[in-house]
């Protein structure tokens, strides 16, 4: 009955820490493999129906600093959990929907997720669980942030 | 890290089998203490609006069965679980609010639920995840049904 292998999804506020050190715990129980993976948004999909063409500064160079935020969090807490770079994930999209996505492509058998995280731009939202739990592949285990 | 104490949600269909084997794993590999929930739901809900009093069978000899039914599958998975009376619960009213008052109530750390189940005269359905994941008390673990 143990997981085998877990998606860790993370947004990448200090609210991750939580969500990390769960994720930690329960990959020991299991001795279960752990991927990590973050969703950024495409910047007219966090501002929805805006005209992206319009801006004064370029979207462009936004999202690709939100990317880079985000890459470089991503590493931190692919450390923290001891994941090697081949089990961590960028994602882009919507992040309910790429984190059913990758749990079906890499046949994980658990998700982990907060169920709450400050609103950041582009960044994986906690409220994205319950678009997660519908129609999910596997096991959703939704970690409290307090 | 480990869980203490673990509030099971149970329905009362053949596929609480799937969820009541991952409430035993999860208990035994954090040595928490579990207790065992169903919701049954007053029939004038089941059947949103209607006229309870305009039946032609009596409405209240329904749900007195369905109640039965409910103590005597609870009953049997509690045995299966080693869960002793005092931990193991009927509730009455909406499934998704009753398991987040009783989750605070018992102060558990974890709910374990399942996420789809087959639907029934006023057992507690599979789609009441998302509505616990909404302001749950705590972290919840979703077990896929197959």
């Amino acid at each position: 009955m143990a997981y085998k292998k877990i998606l860790a999804a993370i947004d990448l506020t200090d609210e991750t820490e939580d969500v990390v050190a769960r994720v930690k715990a329960v990959a020991e129980q299991n001795k279960a493999e752990v991927s990590l993976l973050t969703v950024v948004r495409p910047i007219n999909q966090v501002y929805g129906g805006f005209d992206v063409a319009a801006l004064s500064t370029d979207a462009a160079l936004i999202e690709r600093d939100v990317v880079k935020q985000a890459e470089k969090h991503l590493e931190k807490y692919a450390e923290k959990l001891g994941i090697p770079a081949e089990r961590t994930h960028l994602g882009h999209g919507t992040p309910s929907h790429e984190i059913k996505r990758r749990a079906e492509e890499m046949k994980v058998d658990l998700i982990i997720m907060g169920t709450h995280g400050r609103k950041g731009l582009g960044l994986l939202l906690g409220s994205t669980a319950s678009g997660v739990l519908h129609g999910s592949p596997c096991d959703v285990l939704t970690v409290r942030i307090k």
